[in-house]
Order: C-alpha cells, then sequence, then structure tokens
C-alpha cells in the first residue's frame, strides 16, 4: 500500500506500534499533507532525515499489514456493510407494516454504526 | 486477556507477529489443549522454558491489543452483526412481497458472511 489513503488507514490501524516520532511524521505528511521540507523545518530534522524517517515508517506499517491483513478484512467487512445499507434504501418502507418497518431501522443504525467503526 | 478462549482470539489476530516457536507453543498450549510438560516433551525443552516462552508471547499479545485495540473493534463488530441477525430473523417473511423477502435473504447472506468473517 502506497497512496495517501491506504497510508492513512495503515496509519490508523497499526500505527500505535511505531515511535511517537515516526507516527508524527507520518501524520503530518499524510493526514495533514505537509510537505517534507515543511516537516523538516516544523521539527528541526533534515529534510533526508524526514524522508528516510517516512520511508521506515511506511514499511514496518506495510509489513504488520502483510503479516495480519486486518486492515483488509476490516475494508472487506466496510464493503459488505455498504452492500447491506444499499439493499436496505431499496426497499420500499411504505408497503410494510409498521412493526416491520422499525426493525428495519434498527438494522439500518447497526449497519451504519459498522461502517462508521472502520 | 488471558483466559483461553481470549488468548486464542489473540493469537489469530496477532500471532502472525510472533516467532514461528511461540506461535506453535501458544497454539498447542490454547488451541490444542496440550499441558505444558507434553509440549516439553514434544518439542525437547524444559517444562520451564516452556512456561517462561507461554508468559513472553502472552505479553507481546496483550501489548499489541493494549495498542491497538483490533480485537476488540472486531469484536464490537460482530455483535452489532448479531444484534442484527436477531431482529432479522424476528421479522416474519410470510407477510413480506416476494421482492422484499429476497432482499432480507441477501441482507441475512452479507450479514452472516461478516460474523463468520471474525
Amino acid at each position: 500500500m502506497d497512496n495517501v489513503f491506504e497510508i492513512s488507514l495503515l496509519l490508523d490501524f497499526y500505527g500505535q506500534m511505531l515511535t511517537k516520532r515516526q507516527y508524527e511524521i507520518l501524520d503530518l505528511h499524510y493526514n495533514n499533507d505537509y510537505s517534507l521540507g515543511e516537516i523538516s523545518e516544523q521539527l528541526s530534522i533534515s529534510r533526508q532525515g524526514v524522508f528516510d524517517n517516512l520511508k521506515r515508517s511506511k514499511t514496518i506499517l506495510n509489513n504488520m499489514e502483510n503479516k495480519l491483513g486486518l486492515v483488509s478484512k476490516f475494508l472487506d467487512h466496510k464493503n459488505k456493510a455498504r452492500d447491506i445499507q444499499s439493499i436496505l434504501k431499496s426497499i420500499d418502507c411504505n408497503r410494510l407494516l409498521a412493526e416491520d418497518r422499525e426493525k428495519l431501522v434498527k438494522i439500518q443504525e447497526g449497519i451504519d454504526d459498522i461502517i462508521k467503526g472502520i
């Protein structure tokens, strides 16, 4: 995984296994769109230092995902939950009994929670 | 986490971060119910060695869960999916249109997949 969205996801899942400094640099670059130069200035380390740090941290995160595969497992759940969400939306609730309509609303809420939790 | 079910879950999630030997010993003890003595005999290491290894490995797994919390996140999804499952089961499909009935079957399958995937 190497694009911004993917690195940001890996950081979200496995970031706590990095050092504070490693986390901080990835967070600035991938979640807050800081350039390497800006990070270098902000943290008073060389641009090369920032680059090396980013590279090492991404390797750690990618290795964790290669071994554990938990991000891909979660994304799989999210996709399944989204599929369910669109099936739910396609049901015309007006032709259901009030009781069943309420049940579908509860199911919808549960699915929304699963999607939000990822 | 310290009971058999919990250790087995942690092993399932984070086991690939252990060494092969650490994984093997935890797997024999927690998934295959081997006693420390039996593992000691099987792997030709002292009983104390098995004990120390188990203890160290459990600490590694618990530390990972304390930092990442992914087992608890997954279990939360599983509980939500089970709640949805029981709401689905409580809907009397006979009073639905065939079209809606089919949609509910698809939702049920998606939920089953999420539960099985954990």
